[in-house]
This record gives C-alpha cells, structure tokens and sequence, in this order.
C-alpha cells in the first residue's frame, strides 16, 4: 500500500522564533501515529502567523508533497495577527463548515469562549486541510469528533486510502 | 389561492445519463405532497454536477417558472464534481446559514459523515432554494428538520402562500 | 479605567421613521447597563434598512467613535430589506462565525424559524460587532448566550477592557 502524506503545520510567531517549544504540533504528529493504522509519514512545519506564507506552505504541502491531509494548529482566534482561516480559504476549492461547526459545538461544552474560533477546513485538489485550536486538550476533543468522517472525506476527495484502529478512531464509511 | 410552483431538481451525472432511476428526486415530490396542504406544481429537472448548468437551471427556475422553493439533491460532498452549493452561491440574493447549519446538525446523529456535506441555502429574488443531502432517508430527516420553517421563510421572502398538514409538518408563524 | 465605549444600532425602516418605539435598542442599553461593571458609555443609533448607512454607521462607530463593542438589531431574515449580516461582513476584517451559530442554536430551542436568522459577528479594527436578533425575549436569549465570551474576545481584538457582574453574566478568560 502506498504511503499517504500527511502535512503539521503549525502556525505561530513565538513558536516559530524558537520562543517556546511546539507542544501542539508535536501533540498533532502523536495523534496520528497513535490512531491512523495505515503506512503515512508526516511532513511538519512551523511558521509565523503571516497569511502569504500560511497560504504559500499549504499549496507545497499539497501541489508539491501530495499530502492528502493537512492539520494545521494556531491562528484562528480574534487576534489582529490570527489568519489561518483565510489563508486556507484562499488556498481551497472548496470549503467544508461541518468540521468547524462540530468542532466550536464540541469545545462549547468545555468552554465559552469556544465560539472565538474561527477554524475552518476545506478541499484543496485531493488534500482535506483542517484548522485545528491551538492547545493539546481541545485539539484532542475536536479530533476526537472529526476523525471517524476524515478517511472517507479524502477518498471522496481523491486522496490517498487511510484507515483507523477501531478502538481508537472508528473511522466511518457508508454502504454502497 | 394561486397555484405556487416547487422546484425538484436532482444533480447527478449518472441520473442524468440514466444510468440509475432518480429515487431521490421522487422522494421530494413524494414528500411535498405528503405535506403540502395548499395548491401547488411540480417543475422537476435531472440535470449532471456541471455547475453553469446547475446555476442556469436554478436562475430559470426562478426567474421564468417563478418558483416559490427549490429543493436540490445531490451534489454536495467533497468530491471533485461536487459543485451544487457553489452554484447555489452564485445565483442567491442572499445566503441562509441556519439550514445547512440544523440539516448537519440532525444528520450528525445518525453518521459522523454528515459534517462531510457542504449544503447551504440562499434566497434568489422570492425564491428560498435548499440544498438536500442525496438519500432518501437523509432527506426525509433533513426536510422534517428544516420544514417548520419553510412556509414563513418563503413568505418574509415575498413568495406564494403555503402551508402544511399540521400532523405532518407543523408549520410556524410567529404571532404578530 | 478608561471608559469604553458601545455602539447600539436598531436597523429598521419603521423605528427610523418614528412609526413605532424603538424597544429593542433601548433593551440592550439596559441590558448592558444591567450586566457590564467596568465604566463605559453607549453611542446609540436608529437608522433604515439601508445597505449604504449600515456600513457607513458601523465604520464611523468603529473607526471615529472608538467602540470595542456593537450590538445591532433587525434586518437579519430573509426579506428583501434585510442587509444587517451583508453590511456587517462588508465591513468586517475577519468573521466570527461562532456567534451566530451559537445564537441560532439556542434560538433553535425556543422557535423553528430560529434558522431563518442570519445572524453574523465579525471584528472590524479593535471593535467586535454582533447582529442580534429583533425581539428584546430573544436578544435576551441570544446574549446570555454569547456574552461570557465577549470581554474576552474584545481583549484578543486589541479593545477595551471590560468585565461583567458574575451573577449575571460569568466572563471567561483562559488562565495563561
């Protein structure tokens, strides 16, 4: 089987200086290796809030690595610097509010503040790239919620065939 | 009381090349007149996932048929000849988030899959057009979901005067 | 402490005119009266459902007035004159979409035709703007709702700070 890609990006301008270590990409690249059963490796990195380049990594990691799946960590609150949602809508062709939705409504029930999130996610060519919040805990509780549709979301998409261990991610795929 | 007109349209390649029987289609007809309790016609059109045809049709079906509600099925997940709200965009006044909002909501309970469909809704001139999920069991709970406001929707939009059979559909109109 | 400062916009052709009371405006005053404890002072508006004026209003607000906060209510359904969430977005840096979300759901629970609010939130500068609905029950409803995040939100766009009275609204700020 061959191996998907999966691109980490994190988007921060203290991370991204070397000011504190990235916890929440590191936290990212975990998850996957703890969940996804099928051969992927990771291409990770970590740049500034700057929309131009946000929008220039996402279109690499896509057009250039063929990555099928791209989270990215940092940049969607209501801060003037926060642009991760538009550099990705920018850069998809099309646009998914379900995985935004779900993933305010679920982090709602933990804080009020939830609905300061501006994540998105969208299709980029055969690539599903999500905004995930910027902390290890709620970046588990909405990948909690969203990753049982993710593998059927980017074979529909055109990219690569991932699959989940069961008792970590049931991963979700209708009957034909 | 005026006849008000409805718009089926189901966007599909294979349908369109009858390659399969249209049940989904079908299905809405059949439930508008399950639910429907004021004089009302059918303008249904099988067109493919080619969004200049989808935008024409919607804009003919509004502007020379002068229909009260269009609902579309097919065409709204993430796959490359997925294009219906696009299309839909395109040809609104004004876009109507709440629908695609509650109709993800109440399919959420049965599949993870459902934050997967991009369906929106918009007004074009006195026309609300709804974008349906393509299975007949989706549409069924989607459309029981979403049609209480319905009637209202179109009337605040200057469309014809519809109402329902109360032990189907309970429409409501907030008192004045 | 510096005093912030609110705007208050009612959007309705019929109170600009003088043809009935504008109880709405003047329930959110009291509202914020009732709930902030910070100092602050409120710049209160009545204009038309005019597309034009809404901006212009919302920009002068903003950008001559200094608020950190705008409340609007009406002109957020689907009638024709109903341009509040367009005008909002048009002068908006970045969207909120949580809010109005948040504040459908809720809404959800009360009516069915809580869908056809379209409802936005945006920031524009420093200054967070939230469409309410028209009714003071439901403004009521819609700003317990969100309000626990708006001080904090303000603080992230670079406003003002404010707090509220925690019996009766509870402020949520992330401990750092």
């Amino acid at each position: 089987m061959e191996k998907a890609k999966f691109g980490v990006v994190t988007i921060s301008d203290r991370a991204s200086k070397g000011e504190y270590e990235d916890i929440s990409g590191k936290y990212i690249i975990e998850y996957l290796e703890d969940v996804v059963s099928t051969p992927f490796e990771i291409v990770y990195k970590v740049i500034p809030d700057e929309q131009d380049l946000i929008e220039k990594t996402l279109i690499y990691l896509v057009d250039v690595e063929k990555c099928s799946l791209i989270l990215t960590t940092g940049g969607t609150g209501p801060a003037p610097r926060d642009v991760t949602p538009e550099a990705t809508e920018n850069v998809c062709d099309k646009m998914m509010p379900g995985f935004g939705e779900l993933m305010r409504q679920v982090s709602l029930k933990q804080v009020p503040t939830a609905i300061l999130s501006r994540q998105t996610a969208g299709i980029r060519k055969h690539c599903l790239i999500v905004n995930l919040p910027g902390k290890p805990q709620s970046i588990k509780l909405t990948l909690d919620a969203i990753f049982p549709a993710v593998p059927y979301c980017i074979e529909l998409a055109g990219g690569a065939y991932i699959d989940t261990y069961p008792d970590k991610v049931k991963t979700f795929r209708p009957k034909k």
